[in-house]
């Protein structure tokens, strides 16, 4: 069992008066317990925490005024949990036993855009042996044949772009991931979430997840970080429902500083 | 009040163990009321219906057996309301009134990339008065400036598809006016359903609604039917979310016939 | 030496007055000797032939009138050369030797998007030994992972589509050939030409060259005629050099038999 | 008659032995005399001049050693001619009139994909008067409606890009106003030269010219700097054809200054 320790800090430019969410807290979720957590807006706003219907993510929303410096902090302590699976023995769901709640995570989506790679998937991991070796086998493919390039990608970047340029960031390599899992009928979804990566500066994570017998399993093709230290903040089809901010307006980002710590016991 | 029967047929060759989802029954709206319906499969098929937790479409989910005519007969009797609203006087809804449940639809999603005809939207549309008017122009817009031609677009065409080929099908309209929209901080979404269009087989039909004040807009750009005669089906971000089927195995699609009837009272 | 019959028929119907310039006839070439050839139209209508001054192809200009059947019926005796060349043993041209014509033929063009294929080519070709074995391990993959599937690609198909959609025709495994060597600083062109392909309807074919010591060298990733047996008619950067037939006006293809039978002697 | 002193420098750091082909010099041309020129390459670095077949563009290339400043300093006096010509009466010429070497000119090319707007080329120019005033209408429009944004585009911008984007620099006008031209069945190529343009530090600017009675004509849709002061360096297809320097190796530009100074006699 490991406490974590988060101590999230962002900062904003505000030019003109804004409405900003914020999906920057932790999951609530059975793999971590939140023991505490604050959340300090300065200067002051009004905010209100909403959960959408089928992710359950915590959204801050907030209107932000004007200002040079709007400070956003939000610091929890977590409580990750060993949950006792075995998942390199899971096998994958026949298309008739997913229930109808995971269903959605097989369609294409905008960055997932798993209708157009088909014909590759089959290709490359038809042949394999179903189940959690084959997800694993298209982590490491990614891993092996995709750079990480911060800068490489952008906003409008799909998963058949990154094919092609073969460089991205975290969150082209996790649309990859589950483009790959849906062209073969196995349900993904991209994960977010609060990790520590050497030497890299503090920032958000992204990873996948594909939904194999026993239920949700995480994947990370770029290796940055082990999964299990990874706390989450929120789930989606891809990268369109969960961005860290979404806002209406006119701001800068300053700073961002997404820390984590590790107390092991 | 209008009374519509519908009567919906189907008619599939399963050529392998095919899982399929239906999106055909009407939908439970404040603008109309299903005094009867009944789903009729032949062969027998066991089914059952889920709605999602976001747009509360009634998903029909069953898995067919390989058979040279597999059939689906949905039959409704409908009542349509007259709804009093006067959405000539709507203005635009500022983002801070925005529910938080309503938000989703600003986003950009894959059919509505509303985020890359920002600027085409503003030059455009920006100048003018907000609210009904202003979606009406859009509209408007769209009907003199895009051709509604058959066979067009396929399943990767999205809203700046459209606008560069001016060319489309109802769904490529509908995608056009929500992309606009939402460039422009209007939300919207796509609405499809049972309508009688003259000289047209019978089909489905999308069209566009927009959040204004007092609620929900209809809007349609293909100006082929009156919105008021729209059997509601289903709505979604775009058509990624209403599909009329959804399949997985091997089918072949024989007869498509989505017929409706109005009784005037 | 095989001398070879071409004879090769096009008819359309002539909606209104229309401009044409069709690029069939054979290629003067070191490869081939026209030994006899001739061209018949019917109606009759004035033509001429212009070549153009990068690839000296032989384009033939005319205007059509309004008709029902309007036929073009090339015929050609031509003599394939048996040119000894070890090709196997070639290495490859630094870029520094290239001659100054054949530097366009390593720019990214519109079809062979080279330039955006540049991290996959070197991670799969670079590694390999410099010359003709590295194109035709290229060729190999092409035939290897591409299917050929008559209709899986329109005329905006470039080599990144092919690449994600692993399906194509002739020309799209040509393009997909001719991006990955330029990726590799290896200069590559189109050619496209007359062969008979077993159970497939007369068609023109498109194949490509490699630009490496000793010259050209022709490489056919579709595996589908041997390359020595295709009689040459236009070579060009891409596809959009060597369309067979070019026009402004309106009218209708009704039928395409380019045949060609061989004799050797 | 006008007399321009062009005086540009360009310093790279070569990392690796690089071969350079600089596309820097006035081209030879019946609206311009060279009076005066000279190229000085330091450290020094054999070149050689040549003419590619279609345009006559004038290539300078060299092979440049690793160094920390690579110096090319192109001078010359360059005398602009009035062509008496009343543009403004030019009508279109019929395409069964164009030139044989002026077809090309029509072709959808890679950044001006012309085959993707004919419907909205048509809509929106087809039903003014052809000739130079519709040319002129198109440049008028292109003003009008897309911004010049430095950094708002890449080399992989294409003329439907801008379009929608509605954003772009010079080279992106001038694509988008050939592609227009083209899908309307006028000629129109890239020319790219010097000029002075106020407020903008020295850069090579990008128009285009359309195919019209009487030749050839200049429209610069930015309005940066009047057309008849333009010293012509190249023209092409498209940008793939005008680079001002292409390379193959590793090198890092370090200051780019195409100065222009007018002389009025």
């Amino acid at each position: 069992m490991t406490t974590c320790q988060i101590d999230c800090h962002l900062t904003y430019k505000i030019i003109q008066p804004t409405e900003i969410i914020f999906l920057i807290h932790a999951a609530y979720s059975p793999n971590q317990t939140i023991l505490a957590e604050q959340l300090c807006i300065s200067p002051t706003a009004a905010w209100h925490e909403f959960q959408d219907p089928v992710h359950h993510n915590r959204h801050i929303r907030l209107r932000a005024a004007p200002c040079e410096s709007f400070e956003v902090h939000y610091q929890a302590t977590v409580e990750c949990h060993d949950i006792a699976v075995h998942p390199q023995s899971s096998g994958e769901v026949a298309i008739r036993d997913i229930p109808d709640a995971v269903l959605p995570y097989l369609l294409a989506s905008r960055y997932c855009n798993s209708d157009q790679l088909e014909n590759m998937a089959m290709r490359s991991f038809a042949w394999m042996e179903a189940g959690y070796a084959r997800v694993k086998a298209i982590e490491q493919w990614i891993f092996n044949n995709i750079a990480y390039i911060s800068g490489s990608s952008n906003q409008f970047t799909t998963a058949t772009d990154t094919l092609i340029q073969r460089a991205g960031v975290c969150r082209d390599f996790a649309h990859l991931g589950i483009a790959l899992c849906r062209a073969l009928g196995i349900p993904a979804r991209i994960v977010v979430g609060y990790v520590e990566i050497e030497n890299f500066s503090p920032d958000f994570h992204a990873v996948f997840e594909a939904y194999l017998e026993g239920g949700w399993r995480l994947f990370d093709p770029t290796r940055l970080a082990p999964t299990e230290n990874l706390i989450r903040i929120a789930a989606g089809v891809d990268a369109g429902d969960v961005a860290f901010a979404t806002f209406y307006g006119d701001l800068e980002l300053l700073k961002i500083e997404p820390r984590i710590n590790y107390q092991s016991e």
